[in-house]
């Protein structure tokens, strides 16, 4: 029997306590922010379905859903940079995850550890606290 | 002249450098993860269109775009849980910004330092690196 058989005949489904929580897009999409579990690094950014969720949170390895493919893509499959779950976390109003991951090499298919590391930074104006905020904190 | 005045008469807009470089999406957004600079704890996920990334980027407060109140969103202007620019990075293909803050107090509207803690951690397996992948790090 081939994986591609294997994976036809999956009738698992999102918990249903999970899937009520989150608040798709009108694609059927969250967004899912990816950091490094130890360094705390932001990674990258991509999109999950229920079932992409599903497969991340039962499986130990990090399944986004391409928008630009149209297909699952489990992380690492092709290149070798295998995201490890280490932990998944939901926001406040289900719109967004975080996923903890210990990456394997590279995160971006640039060859960069990060996406925005790739990306590089924007001239920025820096902003500082009030005299009566630094007190407060 | 009131602040409301002033601001319709905002001529500026978003270096073409910059906006070139931006991948929006159909309601003319782009993601925008925020992390505290120091801590590097993932804090919220806002969405900002081109305004509001030039206003972030030349006043030193995030602004977001509000998707549910269709309007512009500077963060903490009624919590009082401002969020000061420290960076901002463009992802690899320019569909996700990350922005570096320093964070007055609570970044959720929930009261919680982290919209993150606030929706909590989901159940998941953790996943290991093969013996091969720990040789390479």
């Amino acid at each position: 029997m081939s994986t591609e058989n294997t994976e036809n005949m999956n009738t698992e489904v999102l918990d249903e306590s999970i899937a009520r929580r989150l608040k798709l897009d009108s694609q059927g999409l969250v967004a899912a922010v990816v950091q490094q579990y130890d360094s705390k690094e932001a990674l990258m950014v991509g999109y999950m379905n229920e079932e992409a969720l599903r497969r991340t949170l039962s499986t130990g390895r990090v399944t986004f859903w391409s928008r630009s493919r149209q297909e699952y893509w489990r992380k690492g499959d092709t290149s070798g940079h295998v995201q490890y779950v280490k932990g998944v976390h939901i926001d406040c109003d289900g719109d967004a995850l975080l996923i903890s991951v210990d990456q394997v090499g590279a995160a971006c298919h640039t060859g960069a550890r990060s996406c925005f590391d790739a990306g590089g930074e924007l001239p920025s104006v820096e902003g500082f606290r009030t005299q009566q905020e630094e007190v407060a904190q």
